[in-house]
């Protein structure tokens, strides 16, 4: 994978986990998302404006390989590279490494596109700027 | 407690479970919710619909107290009463037992008003409608 | 798709509702998990109890693709269809439809293997079993 | 409220918003059990683990008082005081912010007992020496 542009570093909660004391299959795709939101805010883009703007981001296809499970208070990175897939979708290849052992939890391919109000894919300009070469962003 | 007004009937689903095994704590206040919602639908009254139309219906007050836990699979039914408890607040007051044994799992004292545009409480006639003296409704 | 061998219907609840106003997509794997271990136990076999006894049902890939989504009250059915992948992995391929209507809303393939105590994977006979030329399964 | 005796800062997350883009009611325990679960491992003592020990922390009643709503990106604080309640039970009296401005969300109160291997009440030493007179403890 190329060098991640963007990261958050977050702990496993409780709640979070199963009964079988690992952290759900679906609570990855919350991880996933807050990586990906935060990431936008991080670029001056704010998720819960955008959508009132009109802007509804989508995820059209998600591919999720689980290598390993998170446990009870694991601390975890979540990484993010974000790519352009074709004129009107883009992809955010993610990665999920626990810490501080950097063991591979899980690695994603998130595709998506926006909607407009008529619920017909285009890519706003805020979008569009982001997909230009990438830049390094300094992780929080 | 005074005989029901209204009733659902669910059961538990694995992902709800926590590591101890038992359905955690914040997820029967889902299940409450729920049997509300499904409560004022049952009324004409849609939850959704409201909240675009500006009423915003608030919990001000929880009282919950758990007496049992729930585990994966089992089924229970949730019961509510609506009760007015001032000009401007009503209670919810709510049960879970299990199925079919009856064992009560917890009771729970909802308190509630709502707001309109301005953040003020008011409670609008859609609502005043249902508070009128409790006539019976079928469960589903 | 070939036949369905199991499903479920459901219905969407307020809180599994997000700030667009839609299921939020980590919640429909909580759907599609549901409907698996409710064709396990449809099946004969319960997914706490295989996890008690050492059987670990788990995930290694998930495939989803989100065409429409799901909004407050819905009803829905999960479908799944279940076959062999390789010796040691299996295939859930499921589907979500909007009720009544059958509008297409997700379809996934989700790709497992079971542990044992070791961690090694192994399919176990009651697995197997399930693995043998699909049978139709009446629907709940 | 005395001064609290443990506190974390935390942020919504956006998929703890609902479709009225607040937090959902049910979120907030999330957050409340979180930051107790952070206390105890702050004090030494690791909830997994309790209950793998067969040391079961149970909640037998909550009292939440929602005074404002937190929404998407908000960060806020989670405070808490621990008490004694009586031989058998305590209570974790918490309190959310609003960051940076302080604004008050909430107030709870979370009674809890113990439970051996039997079911039956009791407080192992460990969380005796928790209810001994109160000793400040660091934010982390």
């Amino acid at each position: 994978m190329p060098e991640s542009i963007f990261q958050i570093d977050l702990q496993v909660r409780d709640y979070e986990c199963d009964m079988e004391g690992i952290v759900n299959n679906a609570v990855y795709q919350n991880y996933l998302e807050h990586a990906r939101h935060e990431f936008l805010k991080n670029m001056g883009l704010d998720f819960a404006r955008l959508t009132r703007g009109g802007i509804n981001l989508v995820v059209i296809r998600a591919e999720l390989d689980y290598r390993f499970s998170l446990r009870s208070g694991d601390r975890f990175r979540v990484s993010l590279h974000l790519k352009r897939l074709s004129p009107l979708r883009f992809v955010f290849v993610q990665e999920i490494e626990r810490l501080p052992d950097n063991k591979r939890i899980m690695e994603a391919r998130i595709i998506g596109t926006s909607l407009n109000a008529n619920g017909r894919p285009f890519l706003p300009k805020e979008i569009e700027a982001l997909l230009s070469p990438a830049r390094p962003v300094t992780s929080k």
